[in-house]
């Protein structure tokens, strides 16, 4: 089974970083292939942000994720622009301080999309003291949503992607993320 | 047109880093498109790292590379695995400290390969004094030889994307690069 991923936000938010300890995590660790891609256009000179990851038990073929089934907003202009292209009954993750998400209401009802809120970048600045691992955060409110890589993964692969003395604080800023996420309906 | 760019070696020689930055380059400062992509597959677990980067001046639909027209090995097991992949009359850059080209002579006599030699993690280590911006020492060589993005470009993109206190010595790797790359045949 292949799995398609999005992330998107604002350059500084570590949302690429997000995307390559999440494709460790999934072939390094959890023994399946995974592709990372971002895209740079000129979109990316207004200062937007994004990676895709494709996971899968099989050889990836096609890298592009053109209809993503899980998808993860961290700024308001990402969940506008990408929303319309995630696929019916799909993950949506979001940072709810960074997004309204009534702009999108009539998409989430006709689509059916299951979403959920993880206040990310304000767990990262208050309870861990850091804004820069908001990244991480999000990360373990992924993790703990879908699934879709092991706990244990997600650890090592985090260890071995950041600098060493940090690794402790994103160690506590990855178990966070899995404490903050609430389904929204 | 699009350019095709397969960049491989082992892992923590910084190779996904420098696709990156390459891929920045050409999209923020060039206004050119650029997709950057990692596959993490089996043979990562040896160790193996790999990026690949399409740079174009059209949207990029079609973001594997299949066939690279430039290829950049930075060791040896990733020549030999990767050589019967690049597109006849190609760019081949290698750091002639990791790689022992006489290996492959014939495929290289055969699709009338263009080979560069960049001892790149020498330098890193002797000139620079950093073993680390190897990465970027292949990046000057790059430019250098094939143009596909300005000089001052990539010096932004590197800017923007290393940490402010080695900001100096990764302009001094990428200026080392463009010095040291020599053409074999």
């Amino acid at each position: 089974m292949r799995t398609d991923i999005r992330i998107a936000g604002f350059g500084g938010q570590g949302v690429i970083t997000c995307g390559i300890v999440l494709a460790k995590a999934a072939s390094l660790y959890d023994h399946i292939y995974a592709v990372q891609t971002q895209s740079y256009g000129p979109e990316a000179r207004g200062g937007a942000s994004r990676t895709e990851v494709v996971i899968s038990d099989e050889e990836i073929d096609y890298p592009k994720v053109e209809s993503p089934e899980i998808f993860v907003a961290m700024s308001h202009e990402a969940l506008v622009k990408y929303i319309g292209d995630i696929q019916e009954k799909s993950t949506l993750i979001i940072d709810p301080n960074l997004v309204d998400i009534s702009a999108i209401e009539d998409i989430i009802n006709t689509k059916e999309l299951i979403v959920y809120t993880a206040p990310v970048t304000e767990t990262a600045e208050k309870t861990i003291g850091k804004k820069i691992v908001a990244n991480i955060v999000m990360l373990g409110s992924f993790v703990k949503v879908t699934e879709i890589i092991s706990v244990e993964s997600a650890k090592k692969a985090i260890l071995e992607s950041v600098p060493p003395k940090t690794k402790d604080m994103n160690i506590a800023a990855f178990e966070e993320g899995m404490k903050i996420v609430k389904k929204l309906n």
